[in-house]
């Protein structure tokens, strides 16, 4: 896709800025909140002049998490060439940034809500989610047809989620850990390469940004 | 325990009063947020009456999800007589509480943060139910030195918070069913009574509270 021009293109930009601020001010914030001001301030902008690009703030949360999740599907997406089970990969990087699990887990509760401007994005987002995993499911194991792919995505994006919110009141969790031993009970060693060896996930490119809860 | 007298009665008296008139509120509300104002009007008190027994919002939903927590475990734990594995019948339960299990997933995320105040409420909290729920699978399966009852517990514990998220958003997702399958598939049948058949979990008896999430 070719990038936009005109005013558009300058819009675009600096929230693309302001979206890479925030992602850095929640993956430097461990436990602490972090604070629109907080992230005005490192685009040298006013606190105005950001809500003035998203309107609110739900909307640049909203936005943030978005931009974690297309972060996380080129990280450790099959494109990626990622064999590790997507959970193991997605939680072993994001024990690194606990603001962003908090800001995700925050945002994913006050989401429930029907009127909650992030409600949309976020029934989507597993949605799709579990459509996704349950593919690489059927597509990973020897035998589609002896396992409920669909059940297993579920019951992994919710492990996956649940022991992020039990990770946050307890660091010495081993999120990552926990969830391979679950892969292997329910699907077998190998899943996300059909049969092929996991390997470590790979590094981060320089500069990308942090990856979303699965 | 004699019930205590005095001016500490009264307020206690109060205390809970408002905390029934809290859960009940929260049970009805659907996917809709509730009010310290809803709250105070169903126990004919003002906003300022309700927090000079509690200090602050925060405080009264902790215990309000304390009160909760203390039902469920009348309710759906050992000394009921359940013989369900727990998490089936917490959550069966909970499918008709939609405004109890989203209070729940707000303020457990937002508990995250070190310094709120239903922090340490939540710290203990997972750390009592893994324990507990631990001890229960050692004492249910046959086998316990073949099973690792603590990454169990942990791993329940988080199917079953993690499909309530993704249930609040899509209601359709059968979370009792969903953790019932992962229970079979990890521990056995029947693993909550040993080997005895499961049966329905029996009937609230009136008045009783809402059943936290597990």
């Amino acid at each position: 896709m070719s990038k936009p021009r005109g005013p558009y293109a300058k819009t675009s930009a600096k929230r693309q800025q302001i979206i890479d601020a925030a992602l850095a001010a929640y993956a430097e914030a461990g436990g602490r909140n972090v604070s629109l001001r907080d992230i005005a301030q490192r685009v040298g902008m006013t606190y105005a002049g950001v809500m003035h690009h998203f309107g609110s703030k739900e909307a640049l949360l909203t936005a943030v998490l978005e931009a974690r999740d297309a972060a996380a599907e080129e990280r450790f997406g099959p494109a990626a060439g990622n064999t590790e089970p997507p959970h193991s990969a997605v939680l072993r990087h994001n024990a690194s940034t606990p603001g962003l699990v908090k800001l995700f887990v925050d945002l994913a509760a006050a989401a429930a809500e029907p009127d909650h401007p992030a409600h949309d994005f976020f029934e989507q987002r597993y949605e799709r989610l579990r459509a996704r995993l349950a593919e690489r499911i059927e597509h990973g194991v020897a035998d589609p047809a002896a396992v409920d792919a669909a059940w297993l995505a579920r019951i992994f994006i919710a492990a996956a989620d649940g022991l992020q919110l039990q990770w946050l009141l307890n660091p010495d969790i081993d999120m990552a850990a926990d969830i391979d031993r679950l892969g292997e009970a329910l699907v077998g060693q190998g899943w996300a390469a059909g049969s092929a060896p996991r390997r470590p996930a790979p590094d981060a490119p320089e500069g990308e940004g942090p990856a979303p809860s699965p």
